[in-house]
């Protein structure tokens, strides 16, 4: 028995041939992926993946919303489900790691915890799942997990098939081409864990490596059309202008102001603006921002759009425009499972890994999920914290400890028989 | 004789004909044109009155560039020639008028004045030829003036072919894609006069109908590339963000600023960014701005340039970035050929139509051209001052008055065998 495959660890060597493999979906020049949702790369590394579970038994699902299961029932049917996944699309210019490392280590730590049983003659009481959830970034079709979102109930069905890439593309039409416009029933799991990348350096920084996510920040999404008037920058007399940019420039510079008067207590962005006409010389008519507030608290939140709503026409006419916000996503503020966040630490100290607690700022298709059932989001170091970029980079040592602790869980929830209350206290 | 075809009137009715017809290549369903530089809606244009030259008995010369001439040799082989035109390719969304007029009125001019000449027996001492440049509008490839700059020996061959737009296709491909790669070299003319529409709406507030340009304003075209960090804008702390896009902003705001120091004696832009990768989750990790400052006096130009570069490494370090300026076009403000200023007024003059005399801001394909050749612009009413947007509208009976001040133009010049001096003071 090699090493590598001892009680409550992963299989090291597979899921790094697995992260090998999925790398190579989308992989550009400077060592990163760009595999958006359901573009081709996307397709291809899903088609693989599925092929991969397929060839060791797993059988597959994909829903109406194109999120794929790989279904592995070693107790038999009926048995409880415990569902371990994450997702396989990438921001545009991404990294290797995020999502795909969660995907890739679910495989591997059922597969690792299957071959145990098999050679300790261990019956499992639970069945097994592989979640790949559809677009969990967002980058190309808004919003961000937008399979999970289907999956716990927060997004109907119709919208999610209804939303359009840049160039007007549905995602109802990309599944149908691609071939992940699914007829099959989405599992129904007792818990859903995932491991992830963390997105900053606190892990790295305090020399630990496991750290179960306590709170999700909640996140105000907000679209604001800012609307001038088309013109030749040439001939065009200053006082004529009215210039949608502009204006966006200055409530930009609001934005970046609300969250430093708050320091580490709201985070704000605009990180995308769809310019029209976007040419050199015409005064733009009009601009569309996607911008972002993020916040632990709820009241926060709601300081931060009050204020942001209260500055926005004085913004707008300091630059001859108008502005208005034409769509705000909310996700609240929560608190994850807090038995699986247990799971988490025990899975950590067994293996002798030190550990933090932690809130998430971004979303993870965990965040949605746990509105529907049990879930729960640990993350292992990236280091210098980098993350969305392609040069993030996790050790395959650091990725082998997630998988020990995602092997160490389902150990322990399948010896519980998919009881999380029971499955906390079991001492091995 | 039909009232519209008097000596020294245009003939409205293949005037308006021409710029009906015209304005169906790349029609927009808001009344205006999409017709950018090489697109094919362009290319269908230019076949078009190619075609149209061609069965008039015109001889059509493609130089290498891509400039479209259509020749009449009214006087025989070696008489003076008289260059009239403008462009054919618009602004995305742009509107019917700019340049389309000046090209159809060109060729409306010689028309009459040649049946003018045919019914009175007055035999030409010039000959005459319409130009449709290539690309003035630097809206799919920078810079604009692209083909008449060739022509003037502003820009290199070279340097004009190898221009990219944004999908990384060049002008040298699409010349070629579109049939206009052309080997003829471009005609050698005594003048070039060019009708255009205004682009503010002083002749509309006079009352008054034609205005030469005297001045044209000096432009500095200004790239800055933001370099910031991409990186999550969930987990990222904001006091590690490297933001590019909020950058920009900080140099959109002065720029604005600057311009606002010395109202009606300085123009400044920034219409268009290239935003890297420009999704709404990742912090931008470049943002390329194409800035315009506009002035039409070269000290001014100098001041607000200093003024943009010593505030620059303040603004990007404001949000943690760092900006340069990576090319600068410089226009040289400058006078039009006077000559050719009080040809045009005379033509008002005899037509009595009410004048006034103007600067342009905006480039047109003279301003480049009166480098090698006496040039000018001068300009009809466009209503409330619209240019370069869909609803841009002059009535056919103002695009008849431009028509015939050209008319006049011509046939003064004509009687003086191209000698300009001696244009300006012969009387009928």
């Amino acid at each position: 028995m090699p090493e590598t495959n001892l009680p409550g660890k992963i299989d090291a060597a597979l899921l790094n041939a697995l992260m090998e493999k999925v790398s190579e979906f989308g992989a550009t020049p400077m060592g990163g992926v760009d595999r958006p949702a359901l573009s081709d790369a996307h397709a291809a590394a899903r088609n693989w993946f599925s092929a991969e579970m397929a060839a060791r038994g797993y059988q597959i699902r994909i829903d109406a919303i194109g999120n794929l299961f790989g279904q592995i029932d070693l107790a038999g049917e009926g048995a409880p489900l415990i569902m371990l996944g994450s997702h396989i699309d990438s921001q545009p210019l991404g990294g290797r790691f995020d999502g795909a490392y969660g995907v890739m280590a679910a495989l591997a730590a059922i597969e690792s915890y299957r071959a145990w049983c098999s050679r300790t003659g261990t019956r499992p009481k639970c069945n097994f799942c592989v979640a790949d959830w559809m677009n969990e970034e967002g980058a190309r079709f808004t919003p961000s997990l937008l399979g999970s979102s289907v999956f716990s109930g927060e997004n109907s069905l119709e919208f999610a098939l209804s939303r359009q890439d840049r160039d007007g593309k549905s995602v109802a039409d990309e599944l149908a081409r691609t071939g992940y416009a699914g007829t099959d029933t989405a599992p129904e799991p007792v818990a859903y864990l995932e491991v992830h990348i963390e997105g900053e350096s606190e892990l790295e920084q305090a020399g630990r490596h496991i750290a179960p996510f306590a709170r999700h920040w909640g996140a105000l999404k907000v679209k604001i059309e800012v609307t001038g008037e088309q013109a030749h920058t040439g001939p065009t007399k200053m006082a004529l202008r009215k210039d949608a940019l502009l204006g966006a420039a200055y409530i930009m510079a609001e934005l970046r102001r609300l969250a430093d008067t708050a320091p580490d207590t709201l985070y704000t962005s605009c990180a995308r603006l769809d310019i029209s006409p976007n040419s050199a010389n015409i005064v733009p008519e009009k601009v569309v921002m996607f911008c972002e507030l993020r916040a632990p608290e709820q009241n926060m939140l709601d300081w931060s759009e009050a204020g942001l709503r209260a500055a926005l026409p004085g913004l707008a006419e300091q630059a001859f425009v108008s502005a208005e916000i034409v769509s705000v996503d909310r996700r609240p503020a929560g608190r994850f499972d807090s038995r699986l966040i247990r799971l988490v630490e025990r899975g950590a100290d067994e293996n002798g890994y030190g550990r933090l607690e932690l809130d998430t700022v971004g979303g993870h298709d965990a965040v949605t999920i746990q509105r529907r059932i049990p879930a729960i989001v640990f993350v292992v170091p990236s280091v210098d914290g980098v993350i969305h970029r392609y040069n993030e980079y996790t050790s395959p040592e650091d990725l082998a400890k997630g998988g020990d602790v995602l092997v160490s869980m389902i150990r322990r929830i399948d010896a519980a028989g998919g009881n999380l209350d029971k499955a906390v206290s079991i001492n091995f």
